[in-house]
């Protein structure tokens, strides 16, 4: 090694000791007399020290031409620090230099390397490799590693067996857009790369694996948002012999292993809530329970009224925001304008402000009284102070809009806080729902998803009552995993895609292997797939999930500092067939 | 849990218990009044029984109905066996069983699921899921889930850190075949499957992770052989602040630790060719070193002669076959049939039989005497009973072919169990090789590699004499592993390119990432990748790595379980904007 110690380890008791370590400039200060070198590596940071009288000339000479982030070997003694830095854990100890070897210059970077940059998105995206020097994307990368180890660890010693699965296999229309490759060896015909190992992991169930995990890259070719890249990285599990209560129980003991390795947080048993009851009550089957605010239907109170609003609506349903009842016009004004930005087709936002003398002051006045309103108010178990706020429309998008505003509260009255965590499972999702464009059904799930055991004999018959053994993780909002009790048997493999539309032939062409490998003695099996991207950004406590990817590409798709995709050489192209078509 | 136990648990501790097992039916004997089951499952095997009187009638009918691989739930005593199986974990006991479900029934599977099979190699990978049900290919995927586990605790207490670099990334011409993906989103632009994440990995030392690894699928478009995948699994590897002493001893711990995990077997310190002995005494850059049969050589000894295929050869060459003196004329000519064969240009095999009078008889009889075919003979150290086989031509074509010659003789002699390990790094490989066919140089590692540090400032002046600070590690005959210290500056890496033949603006293009980051500060760096297939059919002794990838590619790169590639529908590929030419 070019060091005998790295940046961070040096401490009181290496007093003495002659020592060599390497890393990058942080910081120059140069006293004329005295200069002093903050030394950085992945480990942490050291303090150099250079006297003139016991420093030659020389060496004096050349830290004078140093600049930041220059790669530097220094040779020198381990000295206590006049002035301690009780924030660095190399606070105690300088080290006086004796030799100083420049390992590699460094020109100005674009942006400031330290835990607060200068440097806007695109310009970090470019130069990733210096944005990953920064402390803070660094911990991220680590933390990631954290929570791979440990979910291997707690996965291994569950008996699950890590097997790697191929990337490049077959495409399939069903889902997502697959992004595909083109075989040199077979003219004419293409590999897609994996949107899941669903079809793998279930394979390693029918030959007996029992038990299967993979921490793997996943690909979508869809149109990106902010929490989405076209490669992802999913915990993907399956066992056999299991019904979902075993599949909820192991895994939410692996979420609760990583909350108290990774965070020291001991989580409380995971509530359970049916996809209906969490539309009902949150308008949203990823509810953030980090704060109550629950939904509250005034239909039936309401009944027949004068408000043409209300009584066209098939749902009228609202919130109650304690203490927000003092909001001023403008503020009202605002969450007025966030439902109709939020929600092209949301109607208008009825309030009902809950005064603190006990009355109501109300956007419908003119049509409910005092009384209509209290009445409200006992519903919403609202105070004096508070705020209703009610949405009236399509019962879909009713919810949808209701949930964004209540969402907007809860940051408002900051009952979002990033060190709380509040998972919960929602289960009971419908099997199937109707596609108004296609006229037909799809699989909310995927077509391999079991209905529960009082539906096994309904798929052909009313498909869309059929409840499945399906099963989200959400945590703070955040839909972290989500998986399912699979169909193990042809015959009702076979009725699902015949009630999702698939021909006999499309099936057997696309999922034949399946359905074939099913005639050999398929086990029950279930299992579950968690976004790694995802989970790691919820455990860092950040937004975005690009700061703990690597190399992550922009919304387009791009990998700015690569500068890829690109274009090919028409050779390469002629090779495998394929013309890029003239546009 | 459908079960309370696998089919590996159960012992004498749990007589009397009742439990629930399930698994697939391996065998079913009945004898009338009494039947056996075996259940088999991922944990083992247990006996279930049946007797008329104890067990109903109802249960012995569905005894009856059962097959091979049928998928059952027993519910029973567990009792202690009259004739114990002491080969069978659970041989001390069986269950009784009280009452038994049909969890999937199974057709007859198309070949036998035994340790033997009768299933050819297209049938087993057709339906690879009951093939994956043989122990011996389950015990595989085992040992390549503890290889990779193992690998993973030593990197991770060396404070490495496992990094994800990127599946979609840039292709570029330099090296084999790239897979390449369309961009939908990016019209006429494409990624490219990565052949290695060297780039990235090299990035992120430019980072300051100081430690990277990654157990990553890599990608190569080549034509196939039995040993090649088109995709395939690394160990990928870097570390900053090191010399190639540092890496060879981190990962000579790595290979020794895995050894000792995993196959209970203390490697002793590695010895280290270089390549050119390598090339002088095996005629290889990966020698099996399990059996020693060095390369002698004899241009000097021989001399001018009469013998016209000596005076014209470039070298003359041999080894000595110890105790195949007495080989008949029907193995010589095996012998010569076999040079012929693997070597189309090779010349004649020319043989001295010593003989165990202390006299030779040799193919060249009538050129050299006595005299100096004893004097041959003591430079091969060969002793009466030993046979001498020797090759003359082109100096690497008869290297080849002797090296192919002293495999086939070890092979003869038992000199190759797969139980024997003996690892050896390669070291001092060239930094260039010069290619006739394109008139240029290639780098014989890859561009990145770095010159010894006495050639540093040679790349553009002598380059065929310069030697890399490049190394293989080899384990009986197979490169396990290979890496280098990598090029940090700038001006050296565009030097390399210049010597390859890269114009400025291609290698800007290219690699101008690569470029560009070292000149913000890159600290010394190298690495190593090893190729995690390999490795584990070297542990498991096996010669392919076929068994050792739970859904491996044939030799057209096509997944025949699958059935892929296959072909797009047109409108796939138009919104991808490519076509698939017209053949």
């Amino acid at each position: 090694m070019l060091r005998t110690h790295n940046c961070g380890e040096l401490r009181k008791a290496h007093l003495g000791q002659e020592v060599i370590i390497c890393g990058w400039v942080q910081r120059i200060r140069d006293k004329g007399g005295r200069a002093w070198i903050d030394l950085r590596d992945r480990f942490g940071m050291t303090q150099l020290i250079f006297e003139e009288g016991s420093t030659s000339e020389q060496l004096m000479a050349i830290v004078r031409t140093l600049g930041r982030e220059y790669v530097i070997r220094a040779r020198g003694v381990v000295i206590e620090r006049l002035s301690k830095n009780s924030k660095l854990s190399t606070g105690d100890i300088e080290v006086q230099v004796l030799h100083l070897e420049i390992l590699n210059e460094a020109v100005l970077p674009p942006f400031l390397i330290d835990d607060e940059t200068d440097g806007g998105d695109e310009l970090r995206m470019k130069y990733r490799y210096l944005d990953l020097r920064r402390r803070p994307i660094r911990k991220n990368l680590e933390l990631r590693h954290q929570v791979s180890r440990k979910t291997r660890f707690y996965l291994d010693s569950h008996e699950f067996i890590e097997v790697e699965t191929p990337y490049l296999i077959k495409s399939t229309p069903e889902g997502a857009r697959d992004f595909i490759v083109p075989s040199r060896m077979n003219p004419k015909q293409f590999y897609a790369l994996p949107q899941s190992p669903q079809t793998f992991k279930q394979l390693l169930m029918v030959s007996g694996l029992d038990r299967y995990y993979q921490i793997v890259k996943c690909f979508r070719d869809e149109d990106l948002r902010s929490d989405r890249q076209p490669e992802f990285t999913q915990i993907d599990c399956e066992m056999s012999f299991v019904e979902q209560e075993d599949v909820l129980e192991m895994f939410e003991g692996l979420v609760n292993f990583l909350f108290k390795e990774v965070k020291r947080i001991e989580l409380t048993k995971f509530p359970r809530l049916t996809y209906a009851d969490a539309m009902k009550y949150y308008g949203s089957d990823k509810p953030d329970l980090r704060f109550d605010m629950r939904f509250v239907e005034l239909n039936e109170v309401i009944g027949d009224t004068d408000f043409h609003l209300f009584n066209a609506a098939e749902l009228i349903v609202g919130i109650n925001a304690k203490d927000c009842g003092t909001y001023s016009r403008k503020k009202l004004d605002e969450l007025i304008d966030f439902v109709q930005k939020t929600q092209v087709a949301a109607t208008s936002l009825i309030y009902v402000k809950c005064k603190l003398d006990g009355s109501f002051k109300s956007s419908v006045d003119k049509f409910f009284d005092q009384d209509a309103l209290s009445n409200w108010a006992n519903l919403f178990k609202a105070k004096p102070g508070d705020l209703i706020l009610i949405l009236a429309g399509k019962k879909d998008l009713t919810r949808k809009a209701l949930n964004d505003l209540r969402l907007e509260m809860g940051d408002r009255l900051g009952l979002r806080p990033s060190s709380k965590f509040c998972p919960a499972w929602i289960i009971d999702f419908p099997l199937l729902e109707w596609d108004e464009e296609t006229k037909r059904y799809h699989a909310m799930h995927h077509p391999f998803t079991s209905p529960k055991n009082q539906y096994m004999d309904q798929v052909d018959k009313a498909p869309e009552s059929i409840k499945a053994s399906a099963y989200d993780l959400v945590i703070n909002g955040v839909e972290i995993g989500g998986g399912s009790i699979r169909i193990h048997k042809r015959a009702l493999q076979s009725k699902m895609f015949d009630a999702l539309g698939f021909t006999k032939a499309e099936a057997e062409e696309q999922f034949g292997f399946l359905l074939g490998a099913f005639d050999f003695g398929a086990p029950p099996h279930g299992g579950i797939a968690f976004g790694l991207d995802r989970l790691c950004s919820l455990l860092g406590g950040a937004e975005s999930i690009r700061d703990f990817i690597a190399f992550p590409k922009n919304s387009s798709g791009r990998d700015v500092m690569i500068d890829s995709p690109s274009l090919l050489d028409e050779e390469q192209l002629t090779a495998l067939g394929i013309n890029s078509e003239k546009k």
